[in-house]
């Protein structure tokens, strides 16, 4: 395995690694719900590339970028074991060099849900994966489900900007009582971590009701904003039920549709999403 | 020669193209100030691939998009001659399909000059060769001099967006009289014609006071205004004596300066540029 931190390395490295190369952007602190979007790309592809760097560009004011939890050492001996081919830690001065001035921007399916909460987030997302998509120029790329509205927006980047690159999305990964792994986790205290468990609770009931024929949008959130409520270290910032592609919110479920949510669990903010199929 | 319009197209034959690749693009209708951006791609390159597309997000309202002059079958001869190896010809909509909402935009080398007279022209830019360069992954693109500004918002947007591509200018091809080669000379009407080799003079002018040892950038901008007010046909939008890569206005000549200008003879507009070498 291979690490590079500099654009000509990458470069260089990048030219000697087999095709089809699979890209896997990552912001480190790597868990089961990364290496498993690692083992897609090893199935699929004859190189696999992983880039780790915290992106300040889509982290907002007040938001956790100093605090956001790092351990490179352990992220490194992961990916050696699991096989990948090459590693790219880039420092903010390689990503954004004085006198950096260029935005990539998705206008309409970046606005709801973490959109409108995070103002500025999906044109720091989109300039970076833009950026990763540009230096590694991968044939294939790996995110997850996970992030289910980054989904939507780099799909919509890559079809706008003719990127010659397949997106692969892989499902969320649980813990055994449903909580969804994310690198967040690790803010949660004893209590917290319990009261948790409430995100995935919510989705699996708006999901019953959706299987005993409940169509109406509105009574599905409904029901999730009731189950969160009953968790007293629970405030919902949102929760939604949208069309899953434009993301837009629905009267009435007649295709596939998004659930998702946005909740503070103390001060830790944690999202989750399900899927209805119909 | 082989000739692609879809994306699906131009993929695979891309795939089958020998590195170094070569990309120009270019709005077609293409003279001798084009061929030698082919020239030079083919002097560099193993292959060369030649985009021609009529770019409708770089026109303003009230721009030449629908008058812009077209002869596609002149072009493909011309390239077939060059020996050029591939041609793209997309369609706006290959470029721009329904429900297209993504744009590359390069803030702060496109606000003066050519930015502040033609609103949204280079996010138009940026969006298309970022889309070009996504599609074609080239290693080289050629730009010509002729558009000044427009090399220096490439190159930013290059370097700023991690592109592993090399950016090579080539220098404006000027008529016998000097006017430079623009798609646009044919809109001239024969005295407006004659009229249009004051763009040229005036740059001479100002450089041969610099020659002389004039550094006080107002005064080599008063020479150009003053040099085109004795045209009748022509009349100044803006000239310009800037720093070569930043575009910031000069006020004493200390390094490589950009004289650039844009001029109406009639109804057309014309722009020209020169640099001063220190």
């Amino acid at each position: 395995m291979k690490t590079v931190t500099t654009l000509e390395e990458l470069f260089q490295a990048r030219s000697e690694l087999p095709s089809p190369v699979g890209l896997v952007p990552t912001m480190g602190f790597l868990h089961e719900g990364h290496l498993i979007l690692m083992r897609q790309a090893k199935q699929t592809c004859a190189s696999v590339v992983v880039s780790i760097f915290v992106n300040p560009t889509q982290f907002g004011p007040g938001e956790d970028l100093e605090s956001y939890p790092r351990d490179i050492e352990h992220d490194l001996a992961l990916l050696e074991h699991l096989g990948v081919d090459l590693v790219w830690l880039p420092t903010p001065e390689v990503m954004y060099p004085p006198n950096y001035q260029t935005w990539v921007e998705v206008s309409d399916v970046t606005q709801p849900l973490e959109g409108s909460f995070r103002p500025g987030h999906f044109r720091g997302v989109t300039t970076v994966v833009s950026k990763l998509f540009n230096a590694v120029r991968p044939d294939v790329a790996v995110f997850g489900q996970k992030d289910a509205q980054q989904v939507a927006v780099v799909k919509q980047m890559t079809r706008d900007l003719s990127y010659p690159i397949k997106i692969d999305v892989v499902p969320i990964v649980r813990e055994g009582d449903g909580l969804a792994l994310s690198s967040r986790n690790t803010y949660l205290k004893k209590p917290q971590r319990k009261a948790a468990t409430v995100l995935y609770k919510s989705l699996r009931k708006a999901e019953a009701a959706y299987l005993e024929g409940e169509r109406r949008a509105d009574a599905i959130r409904r029901i999730m904003t009731d189950t969160i409520a009953e968790e007293p270290l629970a405030s919902v910032q949102y929760v939604s039920c949208a069309d899953l592609d434009t993301l837009q919110e629905l009267e009435m479920i007649t295709s596939k549709a998004l659930l998702s949510m946005a909740v503070y669990v103390g001060q830790t903010r944690l999202i989750d999403n399900w899927i209805l199929q119909p």
